[in-house]
């Protein structure tokens, strides 16, 4: 039979950077592509321990159908925690819990975006997002960025320019693939703008509490007293991602749709999975687990921070990343990106080249994106010498 | 804000029958309109001390990023249980995990049609479909049943005068809502039909294994040797809905499609839910816990069938099912189907009214449904009682 797909799936190209990724499967090859959280960052034991003790007492609360919205202690208790800790939810907002926030990309673009419509977002940005925007026949237009995150006046001018723009997608924290994050100023300044013109936001914050040096900043959410932003929330990065558990926090007649359309998606979340994360917020001392996941990861971002000053510069140079997961790393003029990225792949190290994080991948790009979170120490030091070794090689 | 949602979801009309559904969750109130498994057909024991020892010894395995297609062995073993118990699945064939069965209509749904194409499904079918094909903007049209499944000629004529047909929608055995199993016969004619109009079959089979009485017949994806049925399975109703966990057969190009978006929708399936879903079919005598099931169900249907014999016949009648959750039945004629759910209500019990199955709410319908897996005996037996004094008082 020949297949006819919808236009919709026809317009989802595979990328020429699948054949990279690949080898980051491959044991012989040092991947700093990934994006996984460490294998020592997960409670495993708590999270053994609590799923032992609901399965010995309340079986059936894990095991049976559940409600589309999400399990109500986890809910209410959520809602507390990110009013208390963030100031995010109005009397306007509620709460609904996600199979992972990558659904809420999906669920949010579903609800209000018709074919063709304009999503502006950070350039670069998330991979799966934008391919997930791409699904819905979105016009993807990138915005480049600075060091502080999104620039506000070529935002400002696409949101005079660009037809029918529906939202503006941002990671403002130590954002993926860049590490960068958006200053208060800017935070505020997107809000006004997306105030004054009349479009929400999707403010996606996977890696927020994953911060190893300066001040936490609020959120866009906090400051939304119109019911413009929609907040992804998840607990991959901060407790598992193979349980697959996200929550959105937004205005009610949003929640509604992205809850029906959540209904025919999946009829809700893993509920066992969705106890135990209640569970373990409630009765551990999640702060205390935040810290040793920020002690973790500060050691790795430093030890990176001091093999790439002694491998890779001053050729190559980083965009500042306080936390997350990742860096992102310019070549120097006159060495091309691609060709770099498939040199240290014959020198058996992943990393992801900059263009996937485009618009499109034929625009110029002079970045790839080093992932410090999965590989031990020792791959870590090894990879980077090797990056190094590539780009000696080339200059 | 004003919210402009997408014209996908403005066309999803909040259901009248949704009132209804509210008091099935009251407590003082007898629901026969749930579609959960029986509590004690959880092998919850089994499920936990596998989870236990998964915890113990391989927790990354649980708590870390997984693949998009489904955990590997569970996949293998699916195709291999699915080739020796079914004879389904061919060498054009592949297999993906989903996140229960519900995914399946989604990614199905959104690789393969284009708003505004049609849909051809059973009148009456099972409404988390129906609702997902309206949220790509199908158009549903429903094909009567007969005691025996889809009327062929009813089939045939549509696919000759209806534009654009994308696929056919079945659920072959014990249909929720009708209970209905299609014969032999009218699988190889719905087959044939298939091929010859170059339209798609997708098939899902919940409810395969629970059969009660009579000989299983083979599925409409064991005859295909085209590549035109996608095939859905689940362990909803056989382990746990609560897991999420399904599983899609069908041919390779569509499936590929199906994961891009799968990957933009949930990355993957809970991989902790996949490992045990696995562990238990491998570890633990399968057969031996769908004979217990089969064992459980088998005695609810005897006495729901007894109950309605004495307390509905002759003025209530029903449509043979030898499996399955459900029962379908028919009010005389002259009784109004909203007024006697109403009654019904009233009187503390609660059924599904029928429109709520069909491709609009506002087709004259003389049949409710009555689930007879989540009550327990002595509620099945005072619920049926009741709607027993509820037909007499109107009759």
């Amino acid at each position: 039979m020949e297949y006819k797909f919808s236009e919709r799936v026809l317009s989802l190209k595979p990328s020429a950077i699948r054949e990279i990724f690949k080898y980051a499967a491959d044991p012989t090859y040092i991947s700093l592509s990934a994006g996984n959280p460490a294998p020592e960052a997960f409670p495993a034991k708590q999270l053994g321990e609590i799923s032992a003790k609901l399965m010995a007492e309340n079986p059936i609360l894990a095991l049976q159908y559940s409600t589309t919205e999400g399990y109500v202690p986890l809910r209410e208790h959520l809602k507390d925690y990110m009013k208390k800790t963030h100031n995010v939810g109005r009397d306007f907002d509620d709460l609904i819990v996600t199979s992972g926030a990558q659904q809420i990309m999906d669920l949010f673009t579903k609800s209000i975006l018709n074919e063709g419509e304009t999503v502006l977002c950070e350039a670069p940005s998330f991979i799966g997002s934008l391919n997930d925007f791409r699904s819905y026949r979105a016009k993807l237009v990138g915005i480049p960025m600075d060091t502080d995150g999104m620039n506000m006046e070529a935002l400002e001018k696409a949101l005079q320019t660009e037809r029918n723009v529906k939202f503006i997608y941002t990671i403002p924290n130590f954002q993926n693939p860049s590490g960068i994050t958006m200053s208060l100023e800017k935070r505020r300044r997107l809000y006004e703008l997306a105030k004054q013109y009349g479009v929400m936001i999707l403010e996606d914050n996977p890696y927020g509490d994953l911060r190893y040096e300066g001040e936490p900043l609020p959120t866009i959410k906090s400051f939304d007293e119109d019911g413009i932003v929609l907040y992804a929330g998840s607990f991959s990065k901060v407790i598992s991602p193979g349980m697959r558990v996200g929550y959105a926090i937004g205005p009610k007649p949003v929640l509604a749709k992205m809850t029906v359309c959540k209904q025919g998606q999946d009829v809700h979340t893993n509920i066992w999975s969705q106890v135990v994360c209640y569970r373990f917020m409630t009765e551990y001392d999640f702060d205390a687990h935040l810290e040793g996941l920020r002690a973790i990861y500060t050691k790795k971002r430093a030890l990176l921070l001091d093999l790439m000053e002694k491998n890779l510069a001053p050729h190559i140079t980083w965009d500042p990343f306080n936390g997350g997961l990742f860096a992102w790393c310019h070549l120097p003029k006159g060495v091309d990106m691609m060709a770099f990225v498939q040199k240290a792949l014959e020198k058996k190290v992943c990393v992801v080249p900059g263009t996937a994080f485009l618009t499109s991948e034929n625009e110029p790009c002079d970045a790839f994106r080093i992932n410090f979170s999965t590989p031990t120490d020792e791959q870590l030091t090894k990879g980077i010498e090797l990056l190094g070794e590539t780009i000696r090689e080339m200059i």
